[in-house]
């Protein structure tokens, strides 16, 4: 759930978006599900097969086109939006090419990144892609998204304090482990989040020995044994913005060699960070991190990026990834996580959130960053 | 979590979408996001930023498209599908093109519905609207997940006991309302939900007194009070299939409005379940519950359709509403649910699923249809 912000900051969106929009010569951008929505209106659509879009034209007023029984769910913003409801068996893609049209046969178009794939092949029937350019909201609405504002910056430090909490309580023993399903711990991960005060638990990856190899890890049935180690990959959305933490226990003493890969890892983490400066490349983030692992000799087992942009999204721009020359600015908002995962054996991953400042990262986790070592 | 079948399962399923294919035109179905990713593969694709896509050429071998750290997720099913890892820095719309294109530049590409549109943008680029026509995944795939198997039937009815379970305790008093928010009862419903045996909570609307009124309602901050209609509306994802239940209790006697209103409301929900017989048109039910509401003088009140289908999605086709002439068929599963809504002052829905049977209706949902008063 987003919380409301006053109308002036959606009022604020709108105007420049319609300058970005201006800019890239887009005459049309049309959001749906997902985050540019409620960027834009403090409205979150209903991810189901009824159509709610909000229709920018360059020129003209903007409507939010809503299902009629879902339009009691919206705070008005005067000056922002109208409302255009859509009773049940009406066609509201027609709605919105007639809204669009009222201008004239638009040339291009901007349309949500994660709207439905199918709303946009009904599109196509109205404006064939050889006299409509289609172009992702990304190209309009992420300029304006990465850089975060003080609310903005304000909800994310809240939420990775929040996502702290629960990593401290890992690192305490609090959360059991041996014994437990990585599901169960998962499900219990995904209540602390909630217990301390996250509103949406968007994933809680645990992952103990051999299954740590694999990084998107779903967590399994599997029974979690003493002397494994266990990676815990937690976020949720708070206030409309995201945490996202990565933390790994060492149940009992670790073997030499688990000892000495989290030291390079925990390196790697700690110059991806000091990386991160304004001014410098996404990409330089990478090659930070990257680079300490390469040195060590595990390069070959650090098989992602290194991190991705987070705020209203989980991931969002700007990606910290090889071939990302965009200089890091005031406002942008990232994780850096490297890891290394030796297929079949252990995986590690050390992640925390940061936003770029003047004054260099500020750091969204705090959690304590070494392998921190249970009882068993 | 989509629990798994045996591989059997899929490449049945495959080999009918290809049959489908072939009847529609289809030269690639291309699935990404959401349920018939599952349906064709076990596999369930997260809904990032990384492209995870099933390539389904008319001729020729399956292929799933996927992120190098996501494919340990995956559990393989020989001879359905081979996996073509793609790394950080590559262009997995390009690889997914040139798979396609092995075979020849297609006319005819259906594409995922809940596909994220930034990847058709993308498509655009490689295949134009005039020269490769784009139809929904529907097309193909709707026919044949819209009759469900005994083993989809049995899914079904294991969630919609569970989620009658949570009935049977709001109904019999054991969740506390009064003097708690919406939000409040919101997360115990959910809670319920998940020890009832769900993996995932989809919605738990709770709506009381005007709040009702709209629909979709989202659980709010506000306080619900003695001598109010709470209207709980909920279901979630148990085994990759879903449970979906409506259900209104009085807090204290109801005012006779009310009950009047509800003896409508509840004679209309039997009359659409009667109707949904093998052979009816969907639109029949709608017709049966409006009917019956039309003539006791609510039938402005009754703004939406009278159901939905439902199974690895919480709403999927048939929809059973004005205009939708298909018949109904064994093995197609649906809610319904009439409701009145009086703007401002009060509204009710009664919602139970249904599997249409040669029998006739199995119903998924059996907890009280009556309007259960509670002492307060």
């Amino acid at each position: 759930v987003t919380a409301l912000a006053p109308t002036a900051v959606y009022l604020d969106r709108i105007a420049r978006a319609r300058v970005a929009m201006d800019q890239a010569g887009v005459d049309a951008l049309l959001v749906s599900v997902g985050s540019d929505l409620p960027y834009l209106t403090g409205y979150e659509a209903m991810p189901l097969e009824r159509l709610t879009m909000l229709v920018v034209p360059r020129d003209g007023e903007a409507t939010m086109v809503i299902p009629r029984l879902e339009a009691p769910r919206v705070a008005p913003q005067p000056g922002v939006f109208e409302l255009r409801r859509w009773d049940e068996i009406a066609d509201p893609v027609a709605i919105v090419a007639e809204l669009v049209e009222a201008g004239c046969r638009p040339s291009k178009v901007a349309v949500g990144d994660t709207m439905w794939a199918r709303f946009l092949v009904a599109l196509l029937e109205h404006w064939p892609s050889d006299g409509t350019h289609y172009v992702r909201s990304a190209e309009v609405m992420n300029p304006l998204r990465i850089r975060k504002d003080q609310a903005e910056i304000d909800a994310l430090v809240a939420a990775g304090a929040a996502a702290d909490r629960v990593a401290a309580q890992l690192q305490a023993g609090e959360i059991e482990l041996v014994g437990r399903t990585e599901a169960a711990v998962s499900a219990d991960i995904g209540a602390r989040l909630l217990a301390e005060g996250h509103d949406i638990v968007n994933f809680a990856i645990v992952a103990a020995g051999p299954n740590a190899a694999s990084p998107h890890h779903h967590a399994s049935s599997r029974v979690i044994s003493a002397g494994e180690l266990v990676l815990c990959d937690f976020g949720g959305t708070m206030a409309g913005y995201c945490s996202d933490i990565t933390r790994c226990v060492s149940l009992g003493p670790p073997p030499a060699e688990v000892a000495e890969a989290y030291a390079v890892l925990h390196e790697a983490q700690a110059a991806g960070v000091a990386a991160a400066v304004v001014g410098a490349a996404c990409e330089d983030v990478d090659r930070a991190s990257r680079r300490v692992i390469d040195e060590a000799g595990y390069g070959e087992w650090f098989i992602h990026r290194t991190g991705h942009g987070i705020g209203m999204e989980a991931h969002e721009d700007p990606y910290m990834v090889e071939g990302n020359t965009l200089p890091i600015a005031t406002g942008h908002a990232f994780s850096v996580e490297p890891g290394i995962y030796l297929d079949g054996r252990w995986g590690m991953r050390l992640e925390d959130c940061v936003v770029a400042t003047d004054d260099g990262p500020l750091p969204l986790n705090r959690a304590d960053h070494s392998l921190v070592v249970l009882d068993v």
